[in-house]
């Protein structure tokens, strides 16, 4: 017995403890109660640092499903925008990809900022807690049959035993850091340069994406709706000091290839920010009874906007894998979890490591790799085949289960 | 008056003056002949050199067709291997390309050495002459409309007065070196290893080709004809002497992944070498009546086998043009002919590259490179539209004009 005054600690018990309240945890915890299964989201952040996030906002079809069969797909069919191509430019000269025409499918302009806060709004709906403002959280003995999370919330702590901990707590998360060193092996990519990102209450210069290579630099036009444009360009890592408004408005309407009739609409910036680009796998995904999911496992550089739909690939195989463990008694899915997303996180891995080759101005590129992605550019305004390939990747690729 | 005897020199008339007796030159004198253009060959080489050089072995439909028209197919229509598809194969786990069933084309099996053989042998059938052993040749005056060849023969100096002159002399050739170098940009990459190279007269593995990605290197099994092997491993440059041929077959083995009931069957080398990889572009393709055709212009490393086929091309180009020129009095071939041939040559290199960094084992590349490789094979291992975007490149893309 210890000499110590015990801390008292409130024990807690659910079937899957989920770390991290961003798209992958919400929509894991949403999944699996439709399933009857019970689950705890523990957050280190609030409420409001989590909702005001700003990412992606591209998703495939494939996600909206996911949403769909989350039931949180009310606002999205309202106010997202189904886009049925996107257009790529070299130098000024923009081609259309068909998306729908080349694969059937489109994607659904809807921000990941949207995603989370419907998720939010639903679970609370629920009657369902996410635990936000937690300290301290750490996972245990996912190695054996009874893990537990541990966390400090308002001065108390507690103790969640579970029988599955998802680590959806991304990139910078306690999950991926709380397995052995020795069990990981990871893999690497910075490219070097960044996105300046800036978002604007305007008209988006155009009703479809452009994604541009230019001689001098990528530059991608987005938007979140109608009225919120979205524009990022290519730029120097901790440059943001040296670009006014006015000059990335500017360096925009150069690189995108703005044509007669087109307006790019200027207006104040909401947003105004540079992020690196990075690739980045942690394998494998299962550790015991700690799954990673999404970015707590990879990163994609956003040049496709595989991010946030990698992220709900593994939480659509976790759920089922889940399910079948408490439905059917089986772990056959469990067994399979960490092979089945990498397959997938690897080709999405691919081809944003391509979309990022082919689009961007590389520094240590010479001129004869910039003649190779003007070709490959050329082949894709070309070739069908080459623009399907494309397509089918863009709008993500099948799963094979 | 100069005070020096004046050489005395033999003065010969054509309106093509073709540099070069490779499959280009030849290719191109013949298709110019049934056209009633004239032409005149000159190579520095003997027949026998020529003859003799082992080069690639796989044609294109286009390339085919092209023979054909040149009335040179022949032997080839008897001896040549219609190939409806070929092997990719990844640390040994094979998977067909099926070209036919996926683009409706073959690729013919054929070897270089015999195209030029027979395009020799039709040249000769024809009467027309081919100036072998030529020394010094020279090209003058290519940007007026008198442009001239000088070379020497067993002592004796001409001087050939033609319209028009093809280089099509290959990379070391004096047709790229003769042009102004402020007039030209050149574009290169050279790959760190080699082909080691042989040649065998024994059955091969398989009855279609098979390109091996492997941990230990790239490897390929070709083939000339049911009796004669051609093979390749992926190794060091300058490094022929550390290979024992007990050495390569062992590596072949094991690079290629022979399956049970397969057969590597091993046998005297006939030839054993090994070859750089590069790839080399000069823009432009046309300097005034000077034209530059195959290697004289362009490189690619052998994977794919687009050399000889970009060779044709090129010709196919050029011939057409020339006779627009002096059928229907139009210079808009000419004038378009190396813009027409550098959009394919440029897809062909990019394509050569892609396939020399999707197989290969670069010492550059770290863990995240492997996977992107093993990826991307994954793709067309399971993706209809990347593998038939490689077959159409694989076959030939369509010429668009």
């Amino acid at each position: 017995m210890s000499l110590h005054t015990p801390t008292s600690s409130t024990t807690q018990r659910t079937q899957v403890g989920i770390i991290g309240s961003g798209p992958s945890g919400l929509l894991l915890a949403q999944l699996l109660h439709w399933q009857g299964i019970d689950a705890i989201i523990i957050e280190q952040r609030s409420r409001d640092y989590v909702e005001a996030r700003i990412r992606a906002g591209v998703l495939e079809s494939g996600t909206v499903e996911l949403l769909r069969e989350a039931r949180v797909d009310q606002r999205m069919n309202q106010e997202g925008l189904p886009h049925d191509g996107f257009e790529l430019s070299l130098n000024g000269e923009r081609h259309r990809i068909d998306l729908k025409g080349l694969t059937g499918k489109s994607v659904m302009v809807y921000g990941q900022t949207e995603v989370t806060r419907d998720l939010i709004n639903a679970r609370l709906e629920l009657g369902a807690s996410i635990v936000f403002e937690a300290d301290d959280v750490a996972v245990h003995d996912f190695d054996s049959d009874t893990p537990r999370i541990t966390y400090r919330k308002d001065g108390q702590q507690y103790e969640v035993l579970c029988d599955f901990i998802a680590g959806c707590d991304g990139f910078h998360g306690v999950c991926r850091k709380s397995v052995p060193q020795q069990a990981l092996t990871t893999y690497e990519r910075v490219y070097p340069f960044g996105w300046l990102g800036i978002l604007s209450h305007v008209p988006p210069v155009s009703h479809e994406l452009i994604y541009a290579n230019h001689d001098r630099g990528f530059a991608l036009a987005s938007m979140r709706s109608h009225t919120l444009s979205r524009y990022y360009i290519q730029a120097p890592l901790d440059d943001l000091d040296n670009w006014s408004d006015e000059q990335i408005w500017d360096e925009l309407e150069i690189r995108l290839g703005v044509k007669a009739g087109e307006t790019l609409q200027r207006g104040p910036l909401v947003e105004k920010s540079i992020a690196p680009l990075r690739s980045f796998v942690a394998e494998p995904m299962r550790f015991g009874r700690l799954f990673l999911a999404g970015d707590a496992a990879h990163i994609v550089p956003p040049t496709g906007a595989k991010g946030l739909n990698l992220a709900a690939s593994d939480v659509r195989y976790l759920y089922r894998a889940l399910t079948e463990f408490y439905k059917d008694r089986s772990s056959i899915g469990i067994d399979h979890y960490s092979a089945n997303c990498l397959r997938r996180v690897w080709k999405a891995e691919r081809f944003s490591w391509w979309m990022s080759s082919l689009l961007h101005k590389f520094p240590q590129h010479d001129a004869f790799d910039r003649r190779i992605q003007q070709a490959e550019l050329d082949l894709v305004f070309s070739s069908e085949s080459a623009r399907r390939s494309l397509a089918e990747n863009y709008v993500g690729l099948p799963f094979e289960d």
